[in-house]
């Protein structure tokens, strides 16, 4: 058995990146979702190892001291982070991993795993994106135009992203993640052992 | 429309390259198939511009000191080339490009055309090879040996390509072009110019 892949799928807010995510592992079984852990409470309804490994600011400290984040980052007074052990259990197992991190995440960990393969998940247009932040009806107008500034700005941030692929119809955006997966899967590394 | 891209596809003799192409060619129309030049006489059945081009080789000089020619080769006192003019129309026309060429052809395009994507169809044994070799009952025995060889060689100097496909199963194997011929079009180069 070959070991899995590691990718990491970004998107701004809007984009329809969960519901990508969704659909490609509802067609996947050999793929692993990356649990993020955090030292925010849970609120209510969230299970320690579902939704996030729950960890006091104390563990959180000791794990990044101890290399045991594959990225880290605060946000409003929180910590944020990938843990490895988990990543690398799956990765042992097979399984292909997914981390859905930001921009800036994507740099801490492909600086530390350089094989590991990018994907950015852009709007087919801005107007589109606008339309669908505007349809989600939980945002402000004020904050919905926050959102399309930050989202500008992250798309200039992933130009050294391996792939985009633009979500105009959620099947034609799970056929590219999938279709890059197994193209990845084909690289001369791990194919050509059996020959040699 | 987007410009198409150009793919190689190589792979040893008896390895089943073609069967595999045919049925990509069957599922997918976007395809241009190039066809190459050569120098030899035309046999039975074969057509000018179907299954080659016939060139006398005072024209295949002309194209060769005119550039016309994205790879070319001597084989047993007849030229082969791949004519650059047909496979830009068919790029222009946003078409994706299939050269069935070997490995040293290979360096010759990449070299012209660095954004070219080469794949290698890889037995999924020697073994299996040999198998596949010997069932088409067209060659005796030292012959198989020697394209087992060949074979062997093509693979060390096929190191560089960038995707290799084991035909383990001709199903498998076009999914698996299929696959990065779609994962190469997610290129950020031209995905993302609608957002900038």
């Amino acid at each position: 058995m070959s070991r899995g892949k590691l990718f990491i799928v970004s998107g701004p807010s809007g984009v329809g990146k969960s519901t990508v995510l969704r659909a490609l592992f509802a067609q996947n079984s050999n793929l692993y979702f990356s649990v993020s852990a955090t030292t925010r409470d849970p609120r209510p309804g969230e299970e320690d190892g579902v939704h996030y490994h729950f960890l006091s600011m104390d563990t959180f400290r000791e794990w990044i001291a101890k290399d045991e984040f594959l990225e880290y980052a605060e946000f409003v007074g929180n910590a944020y982070g990938t843990p490895r052990k988990y990543v690398d259990e799956a990765l042992d197992a097979g399984k292909d991993v997914i981390l859905d991190i930001e921009v800036q995440g994507a740099e801490q960990v492909c600086a530390k795993r350089p094989e590991t393969v990018t994907v950015f998940i852009a709007p087919p247009s801005w107007e589109e994106l606008e339309r669908r932040l505007t349809a989600r009806g939980t945002d402000t107008a004020e904050k919905i135009q926050k959102r399309l500034q930050r989202a500008k700005e992250e798309v200039l941030k992933a130009n050294n992203y391996d792939y985009f692929v633009v979500n105009d119809t959620v099947e034609n955006a799970v056929q590219e993640l999938s279709a890059i997966m197994i193209a990845e899967h084909c690289r001369p590394d791990e194919k050509m052992t059996h020959l040699v």
